[in-house]
């Protein structure tokens, strides 16, 4: 059988990648997919930094600079995008759907603001858009979520999806460091780039769990309506303390089915240490999803890199391969739920949700304070699960004693304990502000 | 569009787990599906006793003792296979085929056995054979190895893949006790069998290993050349020296492509104790996969029960539902490649496997008989990576001193460790059998 022919938007990392990957392992991959799979065509900015890239095949695959004559080019028969971005990707990916073409990308930022327009296209042409490589990587979460796992009702989805800031908190919490020396280090070694916002504001993490929240609970994507934190303003003696009780801090990307809606978020997290997933450091990424038959399932694997980025590209090359004869109504649908079937659940503010939290304040007379504490916590039927009280010190010219405390609640209602902290904020001895962190059990 | 019909065969645990999973998640599965996916017969031995399981749903569901009707049924589109063993399944599995039906099976023993057969009687019949329940349960590993990482040339794969036997060695581990003891209370807690043989003695393990490595290496499931080795004979104290040493012991399935071919065995195994496999623990299961482009990825989950083995089962029925309308030969073939490209490549005889080894022996003289140790193992290119000596304790009536030393050795091939340690024992200063087992760095 005739090979299929790949048109490749792009020649950076993941083009590259998915270049070489395609190449050196092409008999292997005809062996599974039972026909060729091979890059025709090539269409990027720097054309001479490609040819270059390319070596010898320079001579034997077209390198130019018009992405539109790619993506109209009936010779091509898939178009994988890895431009990046909302923009041109956008436009490109809608073009080659309309002129009838299989689209494979990585592109996480551009499925998660404008999936739904491109997923309507594609399923009203009737082709297959697919997107393994937009969450974590080379793991194959996606199919799983929207294949392995369908027989179940999908209740949370837990994540550590980013391997920038994964590395970044790992380093704080192995050498001790603050977050501004850990992510000089990370961008000395590669995993931070030079403008790292995407990444340590969570940004980033936000796109692929929006990604995820879709495909988890047959809903839109809706980026819009995710609460995104970032680790920026994480303080290390927090990760300190967080070990003393028995926690690490993530940076997670959380979906959740609670009772009126769902819960969209990313942020820091502590986690206990003797969960599977707070043990996954470096630049490791590690998803948890919870079904109500299957139980807890972990994915683990490298979530970024040019090889294994291309690991998750090609097999969608291979899965196109492999079913774009099926009945395109009956075939894996883009959000693992018939275009027909998407709810309509709504996501919730931040104030809706529902977790424990981790608080952290500086109280100069530690008796009289607690009772105030426990009081306005007990007030709002917010329980404590933990205390922990740091030996005091003396602070200022006044000598006057002051000390850390340390309290993890149980489960409440967000605006409840933001109520709370306001008024324990405003007790006399309570001096500054109170730090707020979420907590996730992860059963 | 009309439902898919069922026939189960079988109606004990994993029979009722599908249909309860299907029954109260129908909706859900619906939205994805496409269409309904109902049990419309099923056939069992005791009759009386799947009646009384379905409860209400008995006066709907017909129930009877004919599986032969059943699979004979024009109004079965899909035959759910649940009875287990490699007899009459066998038979009623071919006979299913042969009437065009796809079958979904959780029968591990059957495949590993009897694949060949089955694959091909399917594949002649252009119908589909699913079986993402035979191996880690509810973890949809099956899916991982044959569509998520089809751009990889597999390394090795590696699993806890038998939850009885993880089971029984986390509580060798954490409560100190011997094999007989955590046998008896694995079985007091439902986590072995009154007759626990196929578990402990890997035979289980073995049989999902095998059919991970036909996935992976694109071989024929070749049971018989499996090397086969359970948990009964392992000693706590080696247990207790692994964890000294930074090792846990976890009874692994690997297969792993070497030069020469493919090695297929199951046997405890030391694994750094900071690796994140290490850390599963109970009846958890999981399995590594590292391949040339990913890396190493990890997949944990529930690897038996009801509810999660169910999970499988009609995860395999939603995809039969959506990709039968595939072209059969394009279709994803049953072992990850196309059946004309499975390859000869030889499974290794366990005397030619490549290992790093933990030896433990119990010796009179310490310093005579190290430095004869260290001799017999350098004269075979044996290198030591560790070494544990224990304090000399008085021995018998004599009042002798003896002693255990545990050695950790680098890589080699099987037949070397094998023919020093006769060797060692053949020393007079060397008392009774050295244990050994196998250790790798997972990497």
């Amino acid at each position: 059988m005739e090979s299929l022919k790949i048109g490749l938007l792009g020649f950076g990392t993941v083009g590259k990648g998915t270049y070489d990957v395609l190449k050196r392992n092409q008999e292997e991959i005809k062996r599974r997919a039972g026909r060729g799979i091979e890059v025709t065509r090539i269409a990027v900015r720097d054309v001479a930094k490609a040819r270059a890239g390319l070596g010898d095949d320079a001579a034997r695959v077209p390198v130019d600079a018009d992405s539109a004559a790619l993506v109209d080019d009936p010779n091509v028969d898939i178009v994988v995008e890895t431009i990046g971005g909302t923009g041109i990707a956008r436009e490109l990916v809608l073009r080659a759907i309309r002129n009838g073409k299989h689209v494979v990308t990585a592109n996480k930022a551009l499925l998660a603001v404008h999936g739904s327009e491109i997923f309507e296209a594609a399923s009203t042409r009737g082709v297959m858009v697919a997107f393994e490589a937009a969450v974590a990587g080379g793991v194959p979460i996606i199919k799983a979520l929207r294949e392995g796992l369908t027989a179940n009702r999908i209740q949370w989805i837990a994540g550590i999806i980013n391997g920038t800031t994964n590395f970044i908190l790992s380093s704080m919490r192995e050498r001790g460091v603050d977050f501004a020396t850990a992510l000089a280090d990370a961008q000395r070694l590669g995993y931070a780039e030079a403008d790292p916002t995407f990444d340590i504001e969570g940004v980033d993490a936000a796109h692929k769990v929006t990604i995820m929240s879709a495909i988890a609970f047959g809903v839109p994507v809706q980026f819009d309506r995710a609460h995104v934190e970032g680790i920026s303003a994480l303080n290390s003696i927090d990760i300190r303390y967080a070990e003393e009780l028995g926690y690490r801090i993530k940076l997670l990307g959380i979906a959740r089915r609670a009772a009126s809606g769902i819960e969209l978020r990313v942020h820091p997290t502590l986690i206990p240490s003797k969960r599977l997933i707070a043990n996954v450091e470096g630049a490791m990424n590690a998803v948890v999803v919870q079904g109500d038959a299957v139980g807890s399932t972990l994915y683990y694997g490298k979530g970024a890199g040019a090889e294994p980025t291309a690991s998750a590209v090609v097999a969608d090359l291979v899965d196109v391969t492999r079913l774009h004869t099926a009945d395109p109504h009956n075939r894996v649908p883009h959000l693992a739920f018939q275009p027909e079937s998407l709810s309509d659940t709504p996501i919730l503010p931040i104030d809706e949700i529902t977790s424990s939290y981790y608080l952290r304040l500086r109280v100069a007379d530690v008796t009289g304070v607690l009772a105030n504490i426990t009081r306005i916590l007990a007030d709002r039927d917010i329980s404590i699960e933990a205390l922990l009280q740091k030996e005091s010190e003396e602070v200022g010219a006044a000598g006057r004693n002051e000390t850390d405390i340390v309290l993890l609640t149980h489960e409440t209602v967000e605006k409840n304990i933001n109520d709370a902290i306001a008024k324990i904020e405003a007790l006399d001895t309570v001096k500054g502000a109170v730090t707020r962190l979420r907590m996730e059990s992860m059963n």
